[in-house]
């Protein structure tokens, strides 16, 4: 049974909660029990932190227990955090990154992304399909 | 039924040929036969052109038609080309542009794309799958 | 008799179809028609295309067998390319760039024009008109 | 009877003075001539000013006093008047501006137009002429 | 009874008519009363320029004549003007600029603030309130 | 009663005690106290953090609870945080930024605020009289 | 017997037309006899487009029929081609560049070539005769 | 006796079993260990933390507690943390900077130390010796 | 006898007032009574203003009455006005650029000179006695 | 008969020690051999000097005498010394500079050459035989 | 017995002569008296030029006669010469860079180190104990 | 008396001999000769070299064995030489930059001077009377 780890950034604990006419009405929850759903056969794990130093605590205790991929949405940290991308970079786990909008067509300091360029790939645009999509890539 | 479009940019003609130990082995053919398979609700169409114009063409063509989404894989235009952005940005067509290899690791000339940026979404670095996933996305 | 060659870029076939609530509903040929109507003392050439090496192999031939000036509207490769900004420039014939939006007020990436700078004049903002002002402009 | 405005900024006050060789030996009270005879049915008010200052007076007292439209050649304050900019948008009078070289083939310095960015379109390199199509865009 | 002059900047004579909708329907007068009402022990003196140099002109009349402090919002000239940063430098009377939309959310040439630089304070984006509160901060 | 959160960032637990020749003797209580007695009809919440994530979570409580506007002093993080930019932005919350020097005039890095850009305006330099000053402008 | 492909890019149909006095009065096909004569031993192919797309045709055709070298001058498009770039590069093929001119003595946006960085070598600034020396660098 | 504090930032704690080949198998223990060993004069106190929020707290407990000097290795953060600059600044207590690989010779990014340049020196690219010489110097 | 116009821009009517521990305690009529007593062969023509309109006027009234020389101080509209730049290059007067103290050891918006640009020469850094080696070099 | 000379700079003379496996085991005697049985005709000067100033002697010294080309390898000096750009540039002596290995592939800061700048030609990638080419262009 | 080289760039043949306030009284002999006292098993060479080339030659030679590590202070040339780059990188010795002062917090063109990236490691900041410190690290 | 060294940089040897018709036939001899003759009340020594690191130390000489002032021409090495700069700094002599053209006139890269920003003054485009009225300034 393949463990893949579903790890959420910066105020995505609010999905659904916070502009709710562009995000949906979807929670954090609700993405979990739909992903369940979708795959049963894989054990996943969900965490969701608002602080860059917990993401990298999480990122080394699933790099030491065994992990065989991360979904992450690193949000607003992606565009700012070395410090996760060490980490990712460093634990040697498959990373597919995930962006509900479209990083492409907002402010150019969402352009760039320091995680990204140490995951195996990125989907950003697709809402929360894109964390059923990346769970697919891992598993394939 | 719906119309779905996969459209390929320059040098995708010699996927399966060109460095096949980075790209695999599969062809384009190989790639439409596996989508048509995975797919057979949808009614594709498949076209690779190393010219810019015949991709702005082939858009426009799309537009008149009618056209129910765009899987575009633009390679190197998608850095270079405004024209294929305003051919995607005034075709009205939703388009999910994908990327075999992860274009956030790549050279810094890689890291923007015109067209992704007016496009719905963007999934690179998950190889051939990423032109199934980005099917399921427009499904969707 | 003056020979004017009217030359327009990529996109430009959709004129009147595409977002005609900002373009209006004028197509190319609504164009040629005003043109040749407004300024019957000239000897019109109308030419469209989406390929920017068509576009060089117009100017050469047009070179080839003398022209009075350009009208040019090079839509997106005013930005991006450098082989019609040599094609112009080495053709020796006059030309006024037109651009039915105003290009200063848009994206970045749109206020530099590589063909501009070689022109003799830029028109941008005027709609349709600016190409009647800059056949003005050709024949004074 | 419509009321535009045609205004100059600094240095033309030595138009038909300056470089003759480049600029020709008309002078502002020939073009203002020229205008008058060629637009009987406009009500022309003409201004030049080296003052950044002065020029925002006056579109100041134009906003005030009601205006159908400017033809403005503001100058070396295109590129440096964010004052005028502000002006211009503040007043909601449809502005063309109109540069007699081109500024697309000057120093790197003059390529950006703080002012063009908020006109209805820009003319640029067409000489004196510039000012007469100017005036017919705003009319038409 | 402190001395604090009140100076302000170009296009800000039309505050109260220039897009009331976002500035709201307040002149400088009204401004004027208002201050004169809500802090009676201060000798207050109000002047509006859109000249660079008659605002050089009035801080260097005000660093002869002697004053307490001032309250300026140089508009547009915050941006550009390196003159008037000198003129508060060189003045050495204390300074706080005000600005009444918020200069941080506005265009990346808003950003920077020359005058602000050598100015004790800066306050944006409280709208008139603006002008009360460095009052404050210089009586203060 | 409104209700007003007063939150500080990084290092400011230190205020009072570091570098106390710059920033004066007082303390976070001291503001928390003189606030109070200021403004006997507003009910405040004081929060002080050097974590990030903390910071993040705090707007997302305020958000959830309900609060009428918040005067921030997000220090270091001002500069850095596009997870606190995105925190604000999304509680929808007036919050108003306080910088206690003046950033228009330190190092480069501190002038531009990705926190201030979505707040509703920014006061700086006037010291702590400027979370005073804040406050009123909430009020108001 | 080596098989070596010349390559010529846009613009370059009209050497010998071309301002003469600059370029000299050789055209492609006086190159073209020239280097059959001086290397008799070579089996050439000779190729003009003004299209990028045909380039990456014809790239793709050499690397399909097996080729021992490519003298190519990408003229423009050296400088915008991400795809010609990535043509070379798959193609596997040795390839030298040739300009006609020295293109670190023009304009700055002519400084980089994509296409000369996955080269074997450039030359520059030899005239015709550097396609002479081109080939020799292919035999060697 | 000398109180000396060594800081570990983010990803430090997994050193010794990240990539070995790259950064041996000595772990934070053993590099404890050793300095111990080596310098029985020095009161030590150990820390790491993969948080920014801690080591800014870290830093303000030393500061009050009073502390000799700091070896610090703020790894990832010394590139995005002001809020680190600003604790050493603040805490006036001697602090060098360790890196164990060199960041002159790694990404663009890792160039810059905004730590470090708060700091009396810094070492990079020793290894765990690092430590052990910037020990020396503090004790110097 | 030579006719020769000393300008001087914003903010030198304050000096010997200003800040005269840096500048000294001579004024501009120090200064112009030195250079006259210095240079008796000289017919000198002083003019200071703080408004760069005004300067631009007395250059095009200097060029209409005819002149041997300029010595021109712009102080801070050295690096900020392309009007006056365009004002001296278009007189065809032989101009010398002074400045008081040395603008390369300033900050860094300071360094570039677009009036300087155009003029025969520069003397910075050297104080008052610039004024008298410009003329000594306009004489020459 | 004609005079060259072949100039190679900076770390040159460890050519056939340094990197063999890169560089080959040719060393700058071999060169001068091989030059020498090719080009029978030419009389050739062969220099090789660390400094930066020695070449500008060198070059200095053959204007003197009179020289009919030079070969030039600056080496790293290409990248950094406007000395000899301006020493080749004042000698008038037509030069051809030479690079062993492809400048355009490497680091951003090989890219640009100040020599080549102001020579006729550039010949980089083709190892010891660019010397070769290079005097072929100088003879032809 | 270990050979190290102590090389020393421009200017250091001046230390404990220039601004002994700063860098202290200690000149390059007591700097050498002192290492050969610390470290009596180890052959060292000192060597100061002012010249870039002179340090090339003298690496060069150390590369021939071989040498077991070299401790540079390459002073102003760290930031200007590439030359010295190739010159370290090619010579295969290890070298650890030493600064007397910490480069990072001096003016920015001070902070990258051309010959620091191609060096083991690089210590800064810490007086003429770096040398110790650097001598210690080759050693090791 | 006086003693004043005049230090001349690489290329100017050739003085009198490049470029006449720009830099005119007097030789750096003419230049000592006029200046001798001109100031017999100064002990002048004259220095030329092409070598940066000659210029070091003669700076350094004359820095050990006392000089008054220093008329420096350091030619490209102003636009390069971080070195330079160290050694006028350090050496406390007073220091007036002459350049013969005007630098802020040429290409970009000779628009920042190193040593200028440490010495006295600078005097550019005057000629070689630069050097007379630099000296008149060191007397002075």
């Amino acid at each position: 049974m393949k463990r893949i780890a579903v790890l959420n950034g910066p105020n995505l604990d609010r999905l659904g909660k916070r502009e709710p006419e562009i995000y949906g009405s979807s929670t954090l929850d609700d993405l979990a029990n739909g992903l369940r759903e979708q795959f049963p056969e894989v054990d996943f794990e969900f965490y969701q932190s608002n602080h860059e130093g917990s993401l990298v605590d999480k990122i080394s205790e699933l790099a030491d227990k065994g992990c065989d991929g991360i979904v992450f949405n690193p949000a607003a940290y992606s565009h700012t955090s070395i410090a996760l991308r060490d980490a990712i970079s460093g634990s040697k786990i498959p990373t597919v990154e995930v962006h509900i909008s479209n990083i492409h067509s907002r402010e150019r300091f969402r352009h760039h992304s320091h995680t990204g360029s140490v995951s195996k790939g990125v989907i950003a645009g697709l809402g929360l399909q894109g964390y059923s999509l990346a769970t697919q890539a891992l598993i394939a």
